[in-house]
């Protein structure tokens, strides 16, 4: 039984679509093109072979080699959701004899450190053939990432499971891959921060950063300092044990966990509890408004010190990652400036600004990390030459801040492309790359970029809406962090992405469903339908956007049409291909299949509109959107009507063609807070309609 | 500004759907006839007047009399859900000046018991006027009530929420009105527990029986015997904290928790953990299969009681509630037969059936449980005539095992007809009543019913399917238990559930996006519309169906289409009505409307056949509904036909009703895991199609 490597070649082209182009030069002769794989993110080797394995009633999985209570459970959850791709897979493991023959072997060869850094071993490698596979790793880490793929591998056809026959080589090329959550804004329950680590093992992300405290609230227990979450927290907060639980979670994934308490600066909610170690603004309520409200630690005094020293200790008995997160973002000190006491300490010291004085604050920090065992990681505005260079720098402000700091010897990652409420495209986030090819820097300096992390901000999100925001975009940001550097293909990372948003949901997570069921209730006792298509075509305005429509603050009720749709819908592609192929596709009836369908989406914007206007007639929390809905049945029009032309080579009348772009101009244009997805395409088609030579 | 009361009436008449009728004879003179209302359970008295209260930015609720930390949160969760109803409610409730007029004022007499009680007020009295809105209650309990139909009353129309003026005197028929949740054969995690409380609150149920122990597991963490969940658990257990957690989430809705630890029987789990109280069955590992394994505590011996002492006098500590319910059901007690020293035991004492030693079992638990606090309850079996008359029998054998037990001076509750995995329908559901009208109990007896359970088996559950098997049908009997003797229509009752469903899912149930989402996962990469279609007119087949087709145990995955299909869903009622519009209708329009809606379900039917049998020849979950597909696509043409022979007023070709008779005979037949819901319907319109009185 040979498993010969028919064609060798860079996971890249093995997995993409444009594979059949390639094979069809390179292994005509040897074989037909293989259907393309579904691994997201996409390992850094694969090697196919012929042949499949058939997961059937024989199916029998050992692990072998040292294995720990952590692997154990891993395992038993990897065979829970095989059991539920295939069926029969707990009683065929539970019917196996002993010493049957191993359909699936595990071989780790140990544990992994028992507090996950920043150099854990996370490969492995996995081959399958048409008898059996193996899958061999050096860490529970990389086991359980070979575990993620192997699921992936899998698919039913035939009425049975089935791998292709493949080697895998795999490994991270950031060893920081990371998910920034803000809790204080809208706080996110237990389940919600669960089921984003099991999204986040999926995509092999390794990080949970945890923004625990910012100015509307303080979402973390202290004992020592319990007003914290008596008077800053509106009682929403995670209790020390439920932070142990979310901990040792995350470590049953491979994920770490690194806090923020984000100081000097966002910290009303510190204030509000604790005012003697403030610079003296009276807070007397969390703030109502979002932005840099003036609220500072005051680095003058001792006893802030002192203070931060206890609290770091008792957060250091329950996070035991070596990374700290200090925030240290966006502190305007203004109120050092105010306060007569803090002024002259800083003119004695000589601090000509609030960032030297921040600077100060910092470095009085270090020794307080150090003595808990803790490094200190902060935002771009910690990164100040008082400090050593073993500070690690999170970059809001962009690549070349970045970059910058990789040259003056500081290691950093990349946040500034991955912030998920500007509402960018997968791919145009999965294109930003935190070594990108033409970098300038030394290979001695990209060695100081560890990776980067996908920041979702609190603000405009709860938890009913936190999972469409984050998923399934992050698995695109998630390959970026993980793939090679040459893998860049957007429409392969498309085809992989739809498959794996649904694994996502099958894990727990609510991004497809959660819309679907926030629609549901705007449509209240009517049948959402039309609010269904609206959603297909429409993404959100982005977090400006929004907030200078809204004016959303603490007491906006998140419950509109924009909550209920989604960033990069897959109709932004479908429409993109379907336009092009009814105005291309050489072929006649590929021709007429993409105006089929485009035929149908507009004549279902047409039906949706007005039922749409109906809806907002009644509903406050739609009316923002009476001008999208008339647009949409106009849009449905105007392609409907192009198509026509194009479909009957007939010319188009006089001033049609200005009529529709008015249509289309007008679609452009803000308005409410949804944003159509499919205008460049409709474009398209409408120019073509109208252009002399339409006559095909 | 007059708020006279128009047409007083029974609450009954003034919310269904006949009202229409009524009021055209009662009230024509007055005034239109108001739209019905949307609240379930229905309320004892509802009486309705002019006008309606309009919450706009004005909007300010303020509690009045004594109020406690249980109420302001239940306060505070109310404001929350009328803000996503309505938006900017909160905002208004902060804005609002202190002194402000009062929008809304709720005065609660008293907090109502430490430790709820079967004697708690549950009582509300709510006005609504043109001006504002008055809620009072006798204890926090009531309030709550009141604020869940406060809630129902709410409707967005014309861009503000508004509610009707009307006057709602409002108390419970029933004391105890239960739903029962098996965890043991499935284990369900503390966040399904507790959205399950969420939906109870909904429905105005006030007891959650937690089914904690069984032969396939137990759940509940012991730190006097911690064998319990380190060997009999599958490591799937609530801890001691997870189960305080629960109680006070419980009694924030004004829910009791009466947990259940199984005994003798049922108890394999108990004696994998702790043999030595075993009448020794050699226990060795948690039974895979469901049903009545041979297991039992050992009443011959006097450590089985000291054990159970300690045992219920340290859950005692965590489940402040009266009762404690030691299950009962089914001991076969074969293996009491069989241990030579029990038997001796038993003909020593002069039992001469299994049953004499279960009643002795149970005398010796009455002063343990006394001493702990605590009175007995349990399954029909423990009703024996050695019990004293407190005990509490809940009925699982049916209506008149429990009017037995009160003409004998026992109280109980009814559980029979409210088996959810007997998929009937909420309709049956809800017409069965503890008591029925016809009862031939005295007064007296009467009042020992005390109301009843619905019932949740485990076997055929898990945590994403526990939500759609529950709900919405529990709402149906929670009006039963709820609302007077006298509400018994139907189709005023479905009218109702259909939006009460869908708060259910607003305050976090599943269980109309955890079956789409099972069925997007069913699709795999295709789209699921062809399996939404099947699903949206098919439900389960019976707890017994699904275990003799598939024998299932706790090996079997719980994955396929079954699983992702709902009981009664609300095609039923539709296609009822369409088809009798259709034949019936006195108007041309509606009957051609009628015609033109079933016309599209047909098209949908002979659309979705095709493409279930391509996933299913994929897919061995599918397979299984290889021929319920066939037949789909086949009941689609013989609709379709009928309705042309019908529209063309042509009689149907010789031997086509045979053939449309034959074809709904094999879909009535029992096939795979489904049954069809529109079978009598169709049969009505192929009937009419067929007869020679067809041309109309």
């Amino acid at each position: 039984m040979g498993h010969s490597s028919l064609c060798e070649r860079n996971a890249k082209w093995l997995v993409s679509s444009f594979f059949a182009a390639f094979a069809a030069t390179a292994c005509a002769q040897l074989s037909p093109a293989p259907e393309p794989l579904h691994v997201m993110p996409l390992p850094s080797s694969i090697q196919r072979s012929s042949g499949e394995l058939v997961l059937g009633s024989n199916f029998h999985a050992t692990l072998q080699g040292l294995h720990d209570a952590r692997l154990d459970a891993a395992f038993d959850r990897f065979l829970t959701r095989l059991d539920r791709q295939c069926g029969e897979i707990r009683r065929a493991q539970h019917d196996a004899a002993s010493g049957a023959r191993s359909l699936l072997t595990l071989r780790v060869a140990g544990a992994g450190a028992v507090v996950q850094g920043v150099d854990e071993d996370e490969s492995y490698k996995l081959t399958v053939t048409a008898s059996d596979a193996e899958l061999s790793a050096a860490t529970d880490v990389g086991a359980m990432h070979g575990m993620e793929t192997f699921l992936q591998l899998v698919e039913m056809k035939g009425g049975a499971c089935r791998l292709p026959a493949v080697t895998i080589d795999d490994w991270p090329r950031f060893r920081w891959r990371g998910l920034h959550l803000d809790v204080s804004r809208h706080f996110e329950g237990v389940d919600v921060i669960e089921r984003t680590l099991d999204g986040m093992a999926v995509a092999k992300l390794n990080v949970f950063h945890w923004h625990l405290s910012d100015d509307q609230g303080f979402r973390a227990e202290s004992k020592k300092f319990p007003k914290f979450t008596e008077l800053a927290s509106d009682g929403q907060f995670y209790t020390q044990d439920q932070m142990r639980e979310v901990v040792a979670y995350a470590r049953a994934r491979g994920i770490r966990v690194v806090p923020e308490f984000d100081m000097p600066g966002h910290t009303s909610s510190w204030l509000l509890a604790y005012p003697e170690i403030g610079a003296g603004e009276n807070i007397k309520s969390l703030p109502i408004q979002f932005g840099i409200p003036q609220s500072e630690l005051d680095p003058s005094n001792e006893k802030t010190f002192k203070f931060l020293d206890e609290f770091i200790g008792e957060m250091a008995t329950i996070f035991p990652d070596t990374y700290f997160h200090i925030g240290g973002d966006e502190t305007k000190g203004r109120g050092w400036l105010e306060n007569p006491r803090i002024a002259e300490f800083m003119k004695k010291r000589g601090y000509e600004t609030p960032e030297k004085l921040q600077a100060y604050f910092n470095q009085r920090l270090l020794p307080i990390l150090a003595k808990h065992g803790k490094k200190m990681m902060g935002w771009d505005e910690i990164l100040t030459p008082e400090l050593p260079k073993d500070v690690m720098v999170q970059s809001w402000r962009g690549e070349a801040s970045l970059a910058a700091g990789a040259q003056q010897g500081y290691t950093g990652i990349l946040s500034a492309p991955y912030y998920l409420d500007a509402q960018k495209t997968a791919e145009q986030m999965f294109l930003a790359d935190p070594i990108p090819a033409d970098t300038k820097l030394t290979a001695e300096e990209q060695k100081r970029i560890w990776g980067g992390e996908i920041c979702m901000w609190g603000e405009q999100i709860y938890p009913e809406t936190v999972d469409s925001r984050v998923w399934p975009r992050s698995l695109a940001i998630a390959e970026r962090f993980w793939s090679p550097q040459s893998d860049r293909d957007g429409e392969d990372m498309y085809r992989r992405l739809r498959i794996a948003s649904l694994e996502l949901e099958d894990v727990g997570l609510t991004h497809i469903s959660g819309p679907e069921k926030l629609r549901r209730n705007l449509a209240g006792s009517a049948h959402p339908e039309a609010l269904d298509a609206m959603a297909s075509v429409t993404e959100p305005a982005t977090f400006s956007e929004r907030y200078n429509s809204q004016r959303t603050d603490r007491l906006t009720a998140l419950d509109r049409l924009i909550d209920a749709v989604v960033t990069d819908p897959p109709a932004r592609q479908e429409i993109a291909r379907e336009v092009n192929d009814a105005l291309n596709a050489s072929d006649e009836g590929a021709r007429r299949a993409a105006q089929m369908e485009l035929r149908k989406r507009f004549e279902q914007w047409q039906n949706a509109a007005p039922k749409i206007a109906a809806l907002a007639s009644r509903s406050a929390r739609l009316n923002d959107e009476q001008v999208r809905a008339k647009q949409l049945g106009q849009l449905g029009t105007t392609g409907l009507e192009a198509l026509s032309y194009l479909e009957m080579h007939t010319p188009a009348p006089a001033g049609w063609l200005d009529a529709g772009r008015q249509v289309l101009s007008e679609a452009e244009m803000p308005s409410g807070l949804l944003r159509f997805v499919f205008l460049p395409d409709l474009r398209k088609l409408v120019e073509a309609a109208g252009a002399p030579s339409a006559q095909r």
